[in-house]
């Protein structure tokens, strides 16, 4: 059984998820569908790239994935079907897949055209049920990529951001917020490490300025105590014992925010 | 592998919906269980009924619906299976099945009364689980439908609102508003093209007027502009670029609004 | 199919819930896994421990329950894998299964110890991706429970709370909210019965009182009227017709409460 994963920001108050899996099933019913989520911030294509990409690789080879997070729905965007390390992407060109594979081996990459394999007639708000859950469900099936339409050489990029060392401090962003607001940073354990051997820090937002500890598991850490750790994402976490980082420190995504060594600031 | 489709007002916060996935699979292992949503408003009928009647068409023939939104669960309302354009629907006889169908061919209408295929004891808070999951599981195995109770002439029926076209003005509803705060109207682009050959209108909220033109996709509208957009349901969606049309209009389901020509207001 | 049911805190705007089924794809695509939920109030062991009690037995003998709400990721807590009643339950060792298995005959307890049987690199914040969607994966293609690591003879208990039955009053908890604000208590219906052949009570929560009376079904109620009803876990439940009970009352989980006849306050 061949699986398709799904991502959108479509929630699940609506039934436009069924409406996606209904059209699946009706094409191959031999498959086995799996959400990611579909709880992206409305819109927000680099969560959608992000999560997408801190995911594939644990899935069986041979997976498709179908990712929609579409503002451009029904304009001259390209729905697209990617072959990279050995999964399948479908969805827009908007930067998502950019995101998701930047660093991937890519083999093929199709704009879909051929409406044999959409559901007619096509809307102009719902691709992902018109064209991309439908073109999963045929390529599933063993329909051959050249069938979906023409190969094309690029796709479009999403920038994903690098923490800047400096000597004596390092900026860095917010990448994505979890629901327990836990905050991944784009610091890894090794760029703290050439940083500095010292395990405390301060975290600076704006004008306040926050001790951080670094903690192996959260049980290390003392109730209402916030401190770094590293996460499941591979990045370091800012995280609240017992509580919600997020919500303590006011931050949003996106933000860029400066750590510096915890003797830096007594100076 | 045939599906069984659920369509409840049960939330994703409690165990009820993977309860009745487990009496499901207990009863028939070789069936693929689809979640339409399990978000539908606490004992909203209606939507329940509206949500359906747009779904479950795409889903594959002999697909098996169980919609449970039930405020009458225990009391006397009648328990249905229903047989209707070679699709089955499982669930109380509260008005649900009477939107999704009302032009449908319905071939059977069984009251479930076998109690050999209920899950004893049947409670009489939850019948998601002990009836209509249950006599869905046993459908899908292919037990016959003059097993599970006597057939019925009829069930309960919920209109539909129509749009009234006047000669200035069109008197309309809002049938649905999505995770997005899109709002659906039962306006189609036939009745819209009827009325007028202009792509401007004026729509009126009480003392309020808002201007709107008629946008392909959604691309084509301006930031912050509210819009006509032909939706995924088949009717016309009024739509804010950028934002949620429902928090900028302030309106709820089942409201009453009016459509004028953009010129009627300006004489 | 081997059924494996899913029950977490990790919400579902995160792809943690994606990833451990791709984890268990990856290994067993011949499985069916269903959520029971993923909408635990953040670590909150208990909540978690009663939904599981109560759905368990509605699943297919063999089923493997993973059950991740784990506050002592990382730390010295001990990862289990425990066979109860035909059934095999894997997640941490901090009470959860206690609550769930407390009048359970047990078969078997395993630490999980065997890393052959995890994802590499484990690690420190997300064993439910790294060891129990894993093992649970392996344990459904047949790897026998001696494989997993050694046995052991006990696990952490939890207490499941008892009302006290006093001559005119009986106090009593509330073990679980649901997502229609009805407040499921520790009180049964045989309880009740062996208080009084009343059916009318007061529930008394601090200086206030209410007047409840027992009804069969929702419908019996009055619309606003707050009442006892025998609900679908097997309790009586606290309801409110047409409305929130718990946003009327004010109470919250684990909270105590008093219930007396009627005419005891009369007097």
């Amino acid at each position: 059984m061949r699986v398709i994963a799904l991502l959108t920001d479509f929630g699940l108050k609506d039934n436009f998820v069924g409406v996606m899996k209904g059209v699946i099933l009706k094409i191959n019913p031999r498959v086995e569908i799996v959400d990611i989520t579909h709880n992206i911030s409305a819109q927000d294509v680099f969560e959608a790239g992000f999560l997408l990409r801190y995911s594939y690789r644990f899935f069986p080879e041979s997976s498709i994935f179908v990712a929609v997070v579409d503002p451009g729905v029904g304009s001259w965007r390209r729905p697209l079907l990617i072959e990279a390390e050995n999964y399948y992407f479908i969805g827009p060109d908007n930067g998502l897949f950019g995101l998701v594979l930047d660093s991937a081996r890519i083999e093929k990459v199709i704009v879909l055209e051929n409406e044999k394999y959409f559901v007619k007639p096509v809307s102009s708000t719902f691709h992902g049920r018109d064209i991309f859950s439908s073109v999963a469900a045929y390529l599933s099936k063993g329909v051959p990529l050249r069938e979906f339409g023409r190969q094309v050489k690029s796709f479009q990029r999403l920038e994903f951001p690098s923490p800047q060392v400096k000597k004596d401090r390092i900026n860095f962003s917010l990448l994505y917020i979890d629901r327990f607001g836990n905050i991944v940073t784009n610091l890894t354990s090794e760029i703290l490490k050439k940083f500095t051997k010292n395990r405390e820090f301060l975290l600076k937002i704006g004008s306040k300025a926050f001790k951080l500890k670094v903690c192996k598991f959260y049980e290390e850490a003392k109730d209402s105590e916030i401190f770094l750790i590293e996460g499941s994402f591979g990045f370091l976490e800012i995280s609240l014992k017992k509580g919600n980082a997020q919500d303590f420190l006011g931050v949003k995504r996106g933000m860029d925010l400066v750590l510096c060594r915890a003797q830096s600031l007594r100076r």
